[in-house]
């Protein structure tokens, strides 16, 4: 089965807000089977949104129209399908007294507006809302002597996603024919993107029933593969294949593997950190708190990471990792020796087991002949051994400064492993 | 006149990637008085694309096509607007000469599909393209009676944008009406969401000309008016008009106000830092070297941002910042005492004029019935006076710092101003 997603909204037509609803609604519908063929984006104006509704029909199956649901003389979906397919709409008596308790609990005043909220198109279940006052309607007609499914949801993702959730999916699933999915992530670091495409193109491109996806951020690659079959076991084969293929030709780049979702990189560090029962702390110059701020994000954190320093001034790096003036005087704030000095320096401050020292140029200012922006310097070091890597980042400050992250937090899982 | 923009390719039909070239081209539309009226994303089908093409050319005037330009089987742009449109396509010479130069000159093969990219569509102009093999296409035609024009844009990014800004946009301003943008963005912080939508609400509803556009995240609300009219004057003025109401009713809430774009916060920070020869340092538990990363993404921040320390352990707490581990076991960590202790503590021993210090509970373990998840003080320190603040955030762990984060940077600003 077809479908489409039209998203309405004058706002997702400007240059500053973006449809993501339509994200979460296509993984959904892709699980029971069902490809997304269109997606369309239309402004509150009505002639607009009847010419979207009226193509939609003529090519899909399945329609799915988000937003336009509200109280406001903007919110017009509801009257714009009326149009499209010649129905009438009735103001709904038990939506009518559902929105006068609202207000009353709410203490707000009820604008008469407000009660277009409880007009249902001819024939349309109501799909109830808990989360806002607009209900979600599902309607099932024929159109040019073809079937099609309707849905109107709501716009706030916190209103739309659970809707469609509880509302819809059992609904088309007991339409739908049954398909199984089978999903794996792969995720690996610090891989050049054209040696990943070169590495893997020849195997995925092999798999036809599989779908492959890679994104790929300052030096993290994921690749999503999902496969639909009507056995499940023969889905999960497939998958489980070319997974396997995969992960041997990432080699040690590969860093986590996974069912619905993969593991992120600082994840991994903290799981890893964890399993050897060591701690980290770091030292951070030019990436300016964000590898703490990476590691934090995870639950639970504090168990392996202590902290550490953001040894932005040089007078810094001296005071909290202990970094000789005359070794910065001598080779630069910028230098694999005082990358090395802020590891050892923040190790032993802090007594934890490994200790991360960062110095760079992240631009767009600071750069010289000999040292150019996009120099940066990690160093790495625990009671055996404090290694030092030199990286040339091109790109801008914040390029800069999440592949430095990237090469920090991959540095320390490559020595962790 | 009207737009339409067609992104074309499977994988922005898929859960996980979506088209962000659209955003930029609309901006530029607007710029020169060209609405966008719908969006569509369609797949690499010959039908759908072709059924796309035709649906767009029924309702508006100028049609931007998007990707499936290049040399695979799946690139079908420039065959489904010939078959669309019922148009031959000619193999151009000079474009093959020109991929076969290329293939030379990167010492690759040339597969025969690659000279695909040399088709051109009967009557089109070519538009070159110096950072990709596929040309841009303008085609300026007549559909069922009207003018229509049809571009054909590169996919990738690094291609598309500067593509369309090179060859298109002078060639669109040519034909375009006359129009002059003027534009104002204004950010405040901490202003609660229905608050500001209290106060705003009355004043932008009543300039029905001025496009006014709220985004709003983690206490950061940004505001963007933008007027088109034929005399720029006029334009200026409307917004002008607005934005000094908009202003007034944002009181101190508001921190930037600029023409095409307003500062950060955390830029507005480092500006009054400067102005008043101040330096900051940071002790930061929870928020875990957000606050300094945000700081740091500021180009030149190293002017006015000493660093800190990331007291993410209680002994860390007293080593970086001084804290006496009696107040710790006294009033537990995640208290207004030592929230102030950690800004009083990284203040004086990094010598900075303010120092700031965050503690609390970012969960999702970790809170009690009177410490709750979400709890989270911060203070800030200069030589006359530590001043705390306690609150609340809900959501989740995201959430939570990102709350803390901007409630810590405003409590700077304020201080400052």
């Amino acid at each position: 089965m077809k479908s489409e997603i039209i998203a309405v909204g004058s706002e997702m037509l400007t240059p500053c807000r973006q449809d993501t609803n339509s994200l979460y609604i296509t993984e959904k519908l892709n699980e029971i089977g069902v490809a997304v063929h269109f997606k369309t984006i239309v402004g509150d104006r009505r002639k607009d949104l009847v010419n979207a509704i009226r193509t939609a029909l003529g090519r899909i199956d399945i329609l799915v129209l988000m937003g336009g649901l509200g109280p406001t003389e903007d919110d017009l979906t509801r009257e714009a399908v009326a149009e499209a397919l010649s129905l009438t709409l009735r103001r709904d008596p038990a939506q009518v007294a559902a929105l006068h308790a609202r207000a009353a609990t709410w203490r707000i005043p009820m604008p008469p507006n407000n009660l277009q909220q409880a007009d249902v198109l001819e024939g349309a279940a109501i799909l109830p809302n808990p989360n806002g006052s607009a209900p979600g309607q599902w309607l099932d007609v024929t159109f040019a002597g073809y079937r099609k499914l309707i849905l109107l949801l709501p716009g706030p993702p916190g209103e739309c996603r659970p809707l469609f959730d509880g509302a819809c999916l059992p609904r088309l699933r007991a339409i739908a024919p049954p398909r199984h999915i089978a999903k794996r992530t792969l995720r690996a670091a610090m891989i050049p993107e054209s040696l990943a495409d070169k590495l893997l193109a020849p195997i995925y491109t092999e798999y036809k029933d599989v779908e492959t996806t890679i994104l790929s951020h300052s030096g993290d690659i994921q690749l999503t593969l999902l496969c639909a079959k009507p056995d499940a076991e023969a889905a999960q084969q497939r998958v489980g294949e070319l997974a396997g293929r995969m992960e041997e030709a990432l080699d040690d780049w590969l860093y986590s593997s996974g069912g619905e979702s993969a593991e992120s990189l600082e994840q991994i560090v903290l799981y890893y950190l964890g399993l050897r029962g060591s701690t980290l702390a770091v030292a951070e110059s030019c990436t300016g708190g964000m590898i703490a701020e990476r590691v934090t994000r995870v639950p639970g954190a504090s168990r392996s990471f202590l902290g550490g320093a953001l040894v932005y001034s040089d007078a810094l790096k001296t005071a909290f990792a202990d970094v000789p003036p005359e070794l910065i005087a001598q080779h630069g704030a910028v230098s694999a020796e005082v990358a090395k000095a802020l590891a050892d320096g923040i190790r032993l401050r802090t007594g934890a087991t490994l200790g991360l020292g960062v110095t760079g140029i992240a631009g767009p200012a600071g750069g010289s002949e000999e040292k150019a922006v996009g120099l940066v310097y990690i160093a790495l070091s625990d009671a055996q051994k404090n290694e030092v890597v030199e990286k040339n980042f091109r790109g801008d400050r914040d390029r800069i400064r999440e592949y430095a992250a990237q090469q920090a937090l991959d540095l320390i899982r490559r020595r962790l492993m």
